[in-house]
């Protein structure tokens, strides 16, 4: 069977890191924008448990991150049934054809590639694992025909290796056919949230909010961002890390906030308060999915069981061709 | 469920790699003494397909070595009955293990694998499934709760990283339980057979008499190898690559050709007779068994495949303990 017909729309893929807790960063810079493209493309996304493994090495905190992920993408308005939304490990194709890519790929071209180059900067000694992520990623693309996979800069060369990999194999034993769909980067533009310190959000930095706290957990760490200590009198310059996550996070209240900021007689206290009012109003209703398909695991587990079915008819449509092709039964 | 019991006896594993045309120094040095672990050993064998990708990029090629190696050991006496026999290719489970014990080894252990070392040296450009060889191998062996290995010497040292894998993995995951079986090395003497040039018989050197050559090929490369010039009647040391393979293939004339030798009056020509004759009587049968197995490639299949099946119930039971393990559903 050729790969996936055309007439339909094109496929994305997006895949997901198991994180536990994701925070306003992952929320503006990753999810948001991912379930953008359900408007034009076929998308597939999945979380990548697998590749999670390289780093976890705890069985209850591998469980717990990957349905705090997908409790928190269904809850940001993943649609799961106009969507492919699956664990990468409920599809084990995967495995056998990145044991097929990796014979298309030159020790040297891993060698140069980016997390493992920064493991080995950092002085650990990084695992096969880390060395060979490059490879499952690409399988992870071309096991479904992927046309287009959204990337940030920093991903950039893992899919040109992608690429690479694919069109060896179209050249080795496709005779000019492509067997294997070879995909295009969709590079967006990173969203750059501040976290509570002013630098980037990050989980590594615990300087994250995260997304479903409470929402007096959550009003409380907005009240404690440090702003200018102007009196309230003062007209105040609209800047500084509570103005910008306002900006970016409740855009509808920021040009208002910069008015009454710029005209004084309007605390930092009360732009916190506006913020967390703003956040706290687009957040709760999501915030209340989130805790009840948190609550339920089976249903979790049902509904990416469900969506790891349709990812596997692809798969196995994908790896009858490269089985065929290699001379495999 | 817990490794294989032991109540029955243990578990050998041997792979096969996949060869056109086997030798007589296949077959000596390998295929007898893996058939004689099935008096000792639950055994299993199986046809490394995947393995042999990392340098076979041919269709026709992967499949014909595939069925030549099949109809070999079959009609060299594997009982498909009595034992495992199965294509790699047949038990997708061992890509996904694969990958869980990548992340149980450091890169550098990978790099002073013999293979990837010898391809290095050769100024080669490795492609990433000849450095992660001996991570395949050993999903290899621990997919069946393997006891034993039978290894050369220059594979004692995979067998080495696999312990190391099956360690480490229990160490992290197992909590001192033996989720993996770590397996043992069955070092067996390599038995060197001389080629048609004295030198060591191998198929790159192309000095091998091929397996189940018709009777008149055989006949006609034995009468060509090369011996000593003595006239008929002058007393003859029993050496040299006639006599060795006589002594090896057809010990039971050995003696007798040996004493004829020395007595004079019996030529190399006569000698290469006696071999051929007792020879081809042992090898006739096996050669008749292998036409009619290797005519029927349907019917290979259908062993193969029911073989694969007895694998991957052990498989599955491998897998699902790797995979509570490690977190994964």
């Amino acid at each position: 069977m050729p790969p996936a017909a055309m007439t339909e729309r094109p496929t994305s893929l997006t895949g997901i890191k198991p994180t536990n807790e994701p925070h306003l960063g992952n929320y503006l810079g990753a999810i948001r924008p991912a379930l953008g493209l359900s408007a034009t493309y076929d998308t597939f996304y999945f979380i990548a448990d697998y590749h999670a493994l390289t780093m976890v090495r705890d069985r209850e905190a591998m469980r717990k991150s990957v349905y705090d992920v997908a409790a928190t993408w269904l809850a940001c308005g993943l649609d799961p049934s106009a969507t492919t939304f699956f664990r990468q490990s409920d599809v084990p194709e995967v495995f056998e054809l990145a044991w097929v890519l990796s014979c298309m790929v030159a020790t040297g071209q891993l060698e140069r590639g980016h997390s493992y180059k920064d493991a080995l900067a950092k002085g650990e000694a990084p695992n096969a694992g880390i060395f060979n992520y490059p490879v499952l990623m690409a399988a992870d693309i071309v096991l479904y025909d992927t046309n287009v996979v959204p990337v940030g800069k920093d991903q950039k060369q893992h899919l040109e290796l992608t690429r690479d990999m694919a069109t060896r194999f179209n050249h080795l034993f496709g005779a000019g056919e492509e067997l294997l769909v070879v995909p295009e980067p969709l590079i967006g533009e990173a969203q750059l949230v501040p976290g509570l310190d002013g630098h980037k959000m990050s989980k590594s930095r615990g300087n994250g909010i995260v997304l479903f706290w409470p929402q007096k957990k959550l009003r409380k760490t907005i009240m404690k961002i440090v702003t200018g200590s102007e009196p309230l009198e003062a007209p105040k310059e609209p800047a500084g890390t509570l103005f910008e996550l306002t900006r970016l996070l409740t855009p509808h209240v920021a040009d208002e906030m910069a008015e009454r900021l710029r005209a004084g007689g309007y605390g930092w206290g009360h732009a916190k308060q506006d913020f967390f009012e703003a956040l706290d109003a687009e957040l709760a209703p999501m915030r209340e999915r989130y805790e009840a398909l948190r609550a339920d695991e089976p249903a979790l587990d049902a509904m990416l069981a469900e969506g790891a079915e349709r990812a596997r008819v692809r798969a196995r449509q994908t790896m009858t061709r490269v089985r065929h092709a290699i001379g495999m039964r």
